[in-house]
């Protein structure tokens, strides 16, 4: 149902078959992938969904050809497979699985394949997951075990928005030492790019975003300098330029938006710039003259921030353990299930970085 | 004039300055910028001009603060510059001096300043050195001295074309040993970025072009592949995805059609294809989703190959020397300067690779 948000009780989830596992998702965030599939790119094959991708929860049952997971492991489900065998998992050059590729509908942001139904009628998964549902069968390549005293209710934005901005950062631009960085659009994908470009040892790092209450919030994951677009005249690539003598190192764009993604690329000095694209939109093409690529510049995109789902989510719940990581910093509100519609609502009015919801026995 | 190639007898080529040296031409070659320029780009800043930046000479005089070069040595002119001195000269990063930069005006091609006059009226230096011309003067960043047995009738060719096809494989796109390369257009460029895929180890060369005539060369050079698009109803990038399971590792634009760019980058394989633009254009932008990015592609452009200039040219012509490199398979036709409007002509038809035009005595 596009452009409605409900919440729907009688779901039916079905029994794992031999490769899959059945999950209890303890807690679930949203994050903006959810609201673009709902309000912005609404494919028409890509309804009735259940929303959802960034969560937590505990194994429940698992099919009959599983040995990796076992009932009550902790677990956080994977939109991004890995299946570790595939010639896309093997190589070190990409996180893509071509496994899960087969099936997927890109543009609709689900397989054909679902599990769940509603009144005997196939509900879509989206991105092969769909979290915002109490239990959710998945593939035993889209689900990865994780430190059993991790609490859930923290890591399951490890499941998306962290590992996407911070990896965005430090696995796809690849921030040096020293370097100037700046990352446009600070929700949580942004955020967690600043905290990335900080942990990589980047001296500057500014912050973009057209909502100024965001940057207090970039301040504490390491940005250095703040800039609102709304407040200048000239193109903000000509800002940045100003500001750094001839633009920045790297640049990342978190907000989806394909004259940001120009921006950024154009923010970047020519000489040896690095731009990532991290927003999703598939309603416009990106565009920029051939010169700005010419002159010297890396146009690159990432999808879950380079990370290999299934080793990295783990590392990267080690490195919260272990105080390496602020996962805490991004939760600004904490909500039942029951008021996700609350939790869509705030996000798209810009009120939150991200909410966490639990199911209440 | 834009759009007629004409040639003017009364040239005055200045004296050169302290930092400047003034080179005899011997042989120059044409390349698609000029024609670029000329009939394409036609920027209403940019004439009157002389054009010419693929060129070999002797060095005639030189200005008081030069001590790098006297008269007799034998030098190829660079249409980009190294000082050796500034920021981006100083990194491994990049190619661009930042000392040129500064004078330079991109969309008209030539830096305001110039050292020609005809009849007392300011003639504009293309690319800032002008090898049309019977006589250049350049500044010292702009020229480097080469092995004085090189025959410049043959290396005039490492000016630009060569350099520039062959540094985009293995400079900028990093062709790995093994890999399936596809490279679009097969002037000189595209020529030498086979050559350069081949050099460094591809396994499979997939030549494109939209005339035939140019795969036998294609093959010379170390092509295993020749796709003519004008053969296949389907987007060419089908037609490759298909012909190699999923894309190619590298592809090369060496045409200059923002259509033809989105195709190369579109037929590189999603998780770790990289493409390069080498040709040029100003008068459309390039554009594509995010989605091929944000599967795992990277966009990157190429001045000059990726080349430092003055250290890299004599090091290509070495190369030359030993052996290790083909240049002479570049030319198809050789003329005298007086019939350099013939080879513009041969160009713009697709009737040549390069044609050498030297100056007679
Ligand atoms: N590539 C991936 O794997 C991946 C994964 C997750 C999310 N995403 C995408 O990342 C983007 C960000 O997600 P989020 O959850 O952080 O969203 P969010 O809505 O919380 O944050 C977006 C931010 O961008 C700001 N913004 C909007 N327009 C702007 C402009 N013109 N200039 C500067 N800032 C602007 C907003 O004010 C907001 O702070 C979304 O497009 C999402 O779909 C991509
Ligand atoms: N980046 C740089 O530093 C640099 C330096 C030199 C030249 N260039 C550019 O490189 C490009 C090539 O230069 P050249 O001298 O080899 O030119 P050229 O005219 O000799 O060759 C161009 C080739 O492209 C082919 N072609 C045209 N349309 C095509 C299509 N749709 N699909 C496939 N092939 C197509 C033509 O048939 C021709 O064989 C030009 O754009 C030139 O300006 C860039
Ligand atoms: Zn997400
Ligand atoms: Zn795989
Ligand atoms: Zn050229
Ligand atoms: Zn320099």
């Amino acid at each position: 149902i596009p452009n409605k948000p409900v919440t729907i009780e009688e779901i039916e989830v079905a029994p794992p078959e031999a490769d899959e596992v059945r999950i209890k998702i303890v807690a679930t965030s949203v994050c903006h992938t959810d609201l673009y599939h709902l309000f912005e790119g609404m494919h028409k094959d890509g309804f009735p969904v259940v929303l959802g991708h960034e969560a937590a929860g505990i194994v429940e049952s698992v099919g009959s050809g599983v040995t990796e997971f076992q009932p009550g492991d902790k677990v956080i489900p994977l939109f991004l497979a890995q299946c570790r065998d595939c010639r896309f998992c093997k190589s070190p050059k990409t996180n893509q699985c071509e496994k899960a590729w087969v099936e997927h509908r890109a543009d609709a942001m689900s397989p054909l394949r679902s599990r769940l139904t509603c009144k005997g009628k196939k509900v879509y998964q989206f991105s092969g997951i769909s979290t915002f549902s109490e239990y959710t069968v998945v593939k035993q390549i889209n689900v990865t075990k994780i430190d059993p005293a991790a609490p859930l209710d923290k890591v399951c934005l490890l499941g998306c928005g962290i590992c996407t901005g911070y990896g965005a950062a430090v696995n796809t631009a690849k921030v040096e030492e020293g370097s100037t960085c700046a990352v446009f659009g600070l929700g949580a994908i942004g955020l967690a790019a600043v905290m990335g470009c900080k942990n990589a040892g980047a001296k500057r790092i500014i912050a973009v975003d057209i909502n100024p209450d965001k940057f207090e919030k970039a301040k504490v994951f390491g940005a250095t300098d703040f800039v609102n677009p709304k407040d200048h005249d000239k193109p903000i690539s000509q800002v940045l330029f100003e500001m750094t003598n001839g633009g920045v190192d790297y640049s990342l764009e978190c907000v989806g938006n394909v004259g940001v993604m120009r921006s950024a690329l154009e923010s970047t000095i020519p000489a040896w710039g690095v731009s990532v694209i991290v927003g999703w939109t598939t309603l416009h093409d990106f565009s920029a003259p051939p010169g700005d690529l010419i002159a010297g510049r890396t146009w690159k995109g990432t999808m879950f921030g380079g990370f290999k789902s299934k080793d990295g989510v783990p590392e990267m719940v080690n490195a919260y353990m272990n105080k390496k990581l602020m996962v805490d910093e991004f939760i600004t509100d904490n909500m039942t299930f029951d008021q996700i519609n609350d939790a869509i609502e705030m996000m798209k009015h810009g009120k939150c970085i991200r909410t966490v919801l639990t199911f209440t026995e």
